[in-house]
C-alpha cells in the first residue's frame, strides 16, 4: 500500500541512540557492534526518515578535543546533506558520566550543577549548529532513592534556575530554539523529580520565559505509571505545549522497555495518532525506542521500518474512522445536545446564574440517556482489526 | 506519651463519608449500620478531631426538600457547636447518582453539565453556611473507558468552564472560599482526566482566577500510579498551591484502598509529615480513609484514632530527625558546597556566562565526591524503627 | 462475515452475574434494572451463546425457602430448554454476605468455615442438578489487609481441608464434576491468598484428589499483577489443568475492570485465542465481564455480542497466521535446529554426559545467530491490523 | 544493642555480585572500581557475615583456562578459610553473554541449550567444590518479548528437561546438593517464564525428582508484580519448599531496584522475618541487593551492614510481638473458636456430612463477630515505630 511508504513529509525522526543502541542491558553485554553516526544517517535516509536527533555525546565523545569535534561535525553535516536528513532536535547527555550520579541540575554539589550547565550550553550550540529548532531536557539523574538526602522543594528551584539560565542564553544568542521537557516516573533513579508530563506543564508556568518551553511526552514513560497517554498528550496540546513527542511502546508498571511503536498499546496509540494528525501538530514524530536485544545489526532497520509502518497504518485508520458513516452517526447521536441545555452553560453573570438556578432538572431523565459506548468501542476494535 | 494525644491545634479532620463508610465494596454488602452525621460529629469531638468535612449528600439527601434541608443543617450546626468542631472543607457528590454516569462537568450532555453546576453552587452555599473555607473538586466520573466517545481536549475545556463559573460565583457572592482540586488516575472510571495532582497544577494556571485555586493531593491516589507522594506534595508547596491534603494509605498499582494513614508507606509518609510540619502548611490534616470492612461500629473509632496517632508519632520523629546530631552532621557533609562553584551559578549575564565557560571541570573529581546515602537512609530506618 | 456469527459449537458462555450486572460500583448506584435469570437465558440463546453459568445466589436468593428454590429451578430449567442453553459451570457466592467479611474457607471463625462448606455443598447440588460439569472456586474474601490477624500458612491448610472435603463429597455422590480454582491478586481484600493461577497449580498437587482439580485463569486477574496471560494459560495447559477459562480484559496494575473481551490487550489475547484453539482445549469460552456502567439494558447485549465477535475475529486471525507463507517461513528459520546439537540434549546418562562435556562450544557463533523477531512481530501487528 | 551485632549463627550471606556491584545501570557507567572476590570475602568476614554466594563467572572469567581456574579457586578457598566464611549457595550466569540473548535452557537453538547445560554442570562442580549445598537457578533470559517467536508450552518442557538432567547429574555424582528455583516477572526480558515463585512451586511437582528441588523467593521480584511477599513465602514454607531466600527491597510495579533489605516494605518484611524465625527455616538469609549507584567503595559496606542490622531489628520486634501481652490477648480473642463449630469441620464422612447439613447457621450472628483488626494493626505499627 503506497500510503504505508514513509515520506519526508511524515516527519519521522529517530535518535542516534535509538538505532545505535547496542543491546546491552542491566544483565547483559552488548549484542550489536557500534554503529557510526554517519552510517546511521545514511541508512535512515534510505528508509524514508525525515531527521535524526542526538545527545551531544552520541556524536561527540565526552573527552573529544575541539579539533576532534570540528572534524566529526563536518563529516556528520556532510552525511546529513547526502542523506537528505535534518536534525530537528538535540539534547544533552547528563546521565551517563559518574559525575552526574546524583543529578545534574539538581545535584547537591554546585560544581556538578555548574558543569551540567556548561555542558548543556555547549550542546545547545552544537544542536543549533546542526539546525535543531527543539532542545529536549530529560533529567535522567534528577531524582532520589534517599529522600533524606535531597530536598525535593529545593530540587525544583535548582531545576528552574538552570532552565531560566538556558532560556536567557538562547535569547541572548538569538537562537531560534524552543525547549521541550521530558518526564519519566523512575529509572534509573528510584523516583525521578517531575515524574509526569503534567508535572512539567505545571513547572513551565513558573519559568521566566514560559513561552519558550513546552513538553516532550513519551509513551513508555507515562505507561510506566499506568497513565492514559492519549489524555497526557491531549492536555499538552490543549495547553499549546506539545513541542515534541517521543513515540515508542511499553507495558504498564515495569522497567523502561522502549519497544517498537505500536507493538503493545494498539488502541491507545491509534487515538494518539488520530489526535496528532487532527490537532494540527506539525512537529517531528520521533521514535525513541530501540530494537530487541536479540536483533543483529540488520534487525535494527526492521525495527525502524516497523515504527514508521505502524504509525502510517494507524494514521490511515484515523482517516477511515472519520469516513465511516456508522461510526460518525453513532458519534453524532452520542454528542447530540439540547440548545436549551447549552444555553444554561453561558459564562457566569447574575442573569445566567438566575437561569441556571431556576431550572428544574429531572435526574432520572438525565440518567436515562442512551450511551452506546460498547457498540462504539466494538466498532473501533473492528476498525483496528481490519474487519470493517 | 502526651504528645500522641490529638489536640484541636493539630487540625485533624475527617469526612462524614470516612467514619460513616458502611463497609460495602464491589463484591459485598454493607457490614456496618448507618452512622448519623450528628453522631459522627459528637464522636469526632470526643477523640480530639478539629473538624469534619462533607459532600452535600453526606448531610442532605439528594431528594430532600428545602424544609428538610434547613432542619438537618440546624441540627448539624448545633452538634458542631456542642462538639467544638468546625467544617473547614466541603465538596459536592457528582458521582453517585446515575445522572453522572458519564461525567459531570465533562459529560457530553449539556443538561448533565448544567445540573452538575447547579448542584455544585448549592453545595458551595451549604459549605459556606457551615463555615468552610476550602472547597474540594474531585471529578469521580470525569473520565472515560471509551476514548472514542469523549474528546479529551474538549473535556479540559468543559472542566475549565465549570471552574471559571464557580470562581466567578464565589467572587460575586463575596465568599471567603478557595478551591482545591483533587486528582486520581482511575477508578471508578477506566481513566480519569487530570490523573495526577501535577495535572491539576498545570490546569490551574489556565483558569481565569488561578489564585483562588490550589490542589488537594491524596496519598492513595498518587500511590495508585506508583508516584512518590513526597515529591507530589513538594511540587504543590513550591508552587504555593497546597490548599488541602488527603491523608490515607495504599499499596501501589491497585484498587483504591483508602487505608488508615501510615499503615503501609511508613518511610514516605514520615517525609511527608516532616515536610508538612516544616513548610509552614497550616491547613487541615484531613484523613480521607475508612475502616476495614471487617470492623464493626466501634472499630471505626479505632481506625480514626490510629490515623491521628500515627501522624503524631511521625511528627515526633521529624523533631528527632532535626535534633539528631549524627544525622545532621551527615546532612551537613552531604550538602556542603564550595563557594567558588556556587558563584558559577549566578543568574545569566554575559559576565556570568564567561565565568562559567571559562571553568575547566574535572569530571573524575566531581564523580569522586562521597555521597553516604546508604548510611543516611539506615539512620532514617533506625529512627523510624525506634532504635536510635 | 459468516465465521463471525457465534455458533453453539463455539461454546461461548456468560455468567448470570455478567449480563445481569447492574452497573453499581464503589462510587455509584446501579444504572440498570434487575435482569431476571430467565430473561438472561432467553436473550443469551438468541445471540448465539452456548451456555450460562451462575453462583448459587445469582439464581436462588440467599434466604429463599426450599419451596422457592424448587420453583425457581423449575422455571430456570424450562427457560434453558427453550433457549437451547446448558449450564456448564456453577459456583458459590462466598463473598457478598457480611458473614464472610473475613473469609469463608480461611476465616478464623470455624462457624464461618462450616457455613461456607454447607453453602458450597448445596450449591454443588444445585449446579449438578442444572447439568454443570465444572465447579469454580473463587475465594473473594480469602485474604487479608492485616497480616497479623490471619496466619497465611494456616489459611492454606484451611483452604485445603475445604477442598478435600468437597472432593470427597463429589466422589461419594458420584457426581461427574471437576473443580476449577480461580486466582486473583487483590480486591476486594488488600491481598488475596493464592494470588495467581500458578499459586493454585502448586496447591492442587497437595490435595487428596489432585486429578479432580484444575484452574480457571482469568485475563483481568493476571493482568492486575501485570503478568503475561498467555504464559499463565500455557503453564496450565502444559500441566493438563486448564479446566475452565474466564475471558475478559483489563489494564495492568489497577482495579478489577472486567472489560469486554479483547477491548484492551489485543496482541496478548490473539495469542491466547490461538493457543486455546490449537491446544485441543474443548471447554467453554466463558466471558466473565460486564458492560460499562454507562450502558443501559440494551447495551448489555452489545457488550455480550462484542465479546464473542472479537473472539471469532482473533480465531480467524490465528488461522491466517497458520496459513501465512511469509510468517511460517520466518518461523521455520527461527526454529531451525542442528541435529548434532539436538543430540547433545539426550536425557542424562554417563554416555550423554561424556558427549556434552566433550563438545567445544563457540560462544561467538552461538551469539551470531539471526533472530529476526522485530520482523516477525511486525508481521503479527500487520496481521492483527488487517493489512496483510 | 548487642542483639544487633551480626553473628555467624545468623547465617547472613551476600553474593559476590552484590557487594561487587559496580553501580552501572542502563543509563550510566560504573561508579565503583572492581572489587576482587578475595577482598569481598575478607570484608564480609569482618562485618559478621556467615557466607558468600556466587555465579560461576563472578569468580572465574568465562574465558579462563583450566589453569587460571584452579589458581583462582585455590586463592578463593584460602580467603574463605581466613575469613571464616562458607559458600552455602552457587549458581550459573546464563544471562550476560550474548550467546544467551534469547534464553539458555529455553532458547530455540539446541546449541545454546546444550551450552547452557554444559556451563551449568561445570558451575555445579565449582559450587560443590566450594562447599555449596544449594544451587540456584534464575533464568534471566528465559522469556520473550515476541510471543510469536517462542512457544511458551515448549519453553516449560525445555526447562524441565534441563532440570531433570541436572538432577540426574547431581545424583550420579552423589553430590549433597539441592536446587532452588528463583522467579521474576520481567526484566531483562519483556516477560520471563515462571513469573512468580508459585509458578515454580507448580513446576517442581512435574519434575522427575521433585524432592531435590525447591524455591528461592526474592522480595524484589514478587514486589515487582505487586504481590504480598509474606504470602509467597508462606506458601513455599507450607509446601516444604523454602530452600533459600533472597532478601532485598523494592517499590511495586517498577524496574528491579535491589534495594537494601527493609528500606521500603517495613511492615511486610517484619512479618516475613517473623515467619522465617518462627517457621524453623534454618537456611541462609541471603541479601541479593546492591548499594545505590551514588555510593563509593566504602558505602558498599554501609549497605551490607544495613541489610543485616535491619533484619536483626525486625527479628527483635518479632520477639516483642510474641511477648506483648496486649497483642497476644487481642490475637487470642480474634482466634477464639467454638468447639461445636470446630467439630463440624471434621474430615468428610457420611456422618460428618449429616452433622454439617443438619446445622442451622445464623448468618447475622456470624457477621456480628468483632474483628478488631484496626486496633491490632495499629499495635503492630506502634511496635514497628518503637512507641510500645
Amino acid at each position: 500500500m503506497k500510503s504505508l511508504q514513509p515520506q519526508r513529509s511524515d516527519k519521522f525522526t529517530f535518535g542516534l541512540w535509538t538505532v545505535g543502541n547496542r543491546g546491552a542491558d542491566p544483565f547483559g553485554l552488548p549484542t550489536r557492534p557500534v554503529l557510526e553516526p554517519v552510517a546511521s544517517v545514511r541508512k535512515l535516509g534510505e528508509i524514508g526518515a525525515y531527521g535524526v536527533n542526538l545527545h551531544d555525546n552520541d556524536l561527540i565523545p565526552i573527552d573529544a578535543t575541539s579539533a576532534d569535534r570540528d572534524l566529526i561535525v563536518r563529516d556528520f553535516k556532510s552525511a546529513l546533506k547526502d542523506a537528505g536528513l535534518v536534525v530537528p532536535m538535540a539534547t544533552t547527555n547528563l546521565f551517563t558520566d559518574p559525575a552526574f550520579s546524583d543529578g545534574a541540575f539538581t545535584a547537591n554539589d554546585p560544581g556538578v550543577r555548574a558543569y551540567a550547565l556548561q555542558k548543556t550550553l555547549a550542546a545547545i550550540d552544537l544542536g543549533v549548529d546542526l539546525g535543531a529548532r527543539t532542545y529536549v531536557f530529560w533529567g535522567g539523574r534528577e531524582g532520589a532513592e534517599v529522600d533524606a538526602a535531597k530536598d525535593p522543594v529545593e530540587a525544583i528551584k535548582r531545576f528552574r534556575d538552570a532552565l531560566n539560565y538556558c532560556c536567557e542564553y538562547v535569547r541572548d544568542q538569538k537562537y531560534e530554539l524552543r525547549f521541550a521537557l521530558e518526564a519519566k516516573p523512575n529509572e534509573p533513579r528510584g523516583d525521578l523529580y517531575f515524574a509526569t508530563t503534567a508535572s512539567y506543564l505545571a513547572f513551565i508556568e513558573t519559568l521566566d520565559h514560559p513561552d519558550m518551553v513546552g513538553v516532550n511526552p513519551e509513551v513508555a514513560h507515562e505507561n510506566m505509571a499506568g497513565l492514559n497517554f492519549l489524555h497526557v498528550v491531549a492536555q499538552a496540546i490543549e495547553a499549546g505545549k506539545l513541542f515534541h513527542i517521543d513515540l515508542n511502546d511499553q507495558k504498564f508498571g515495569r522497567f523502561d522497555q522502549d519497544l517498537r511503536f505500536g507493538s503493545e498499546s494498539i488502541k491507545t496509540l491509534f487515538f494518539v495518532v488520530k489526535l496528532l494528525e487532527e490537532s494540527g501538530y506539525d512537529g517531528p514524530r520521533h521514535f525513541d525506542a530501540h530494537a530487541y536485544r536479540t536483533e543483529n545489526a540488520d534487525g535494527v532497520w526492521d525495527f525502524a521500518r516497523g515504527c514508521m509502518r505502524t504509525y502510517l497504518i494507524l494514521k490511515d485508520k484515523a482517516r477511515q474512522f472519520r469516513e465511516d458513516a456508522e461510526i460518525q452517526a453513532l458519534l453524532a447521536e452520542i454528542r447530540a445536545s439540547d440548545a436549551a441545555d447549552e444555553a444554561l452553560l453561558a459564562p457566569y453573570s447574575r442573569g445566567s446564574l438566575a437561569q441556571l438556578r431556576g431550572r428544574q432538572f429531572d435526574r432520572a431523565r438525565l440518567a436515562s440517556r442512551t450511551l452506546p459506548y460498547e457498540r462504539l468501542d466494538q466498532l473501533v476494535i473492528d476498525l483496528l482489526l481490519g474487519v470493517r
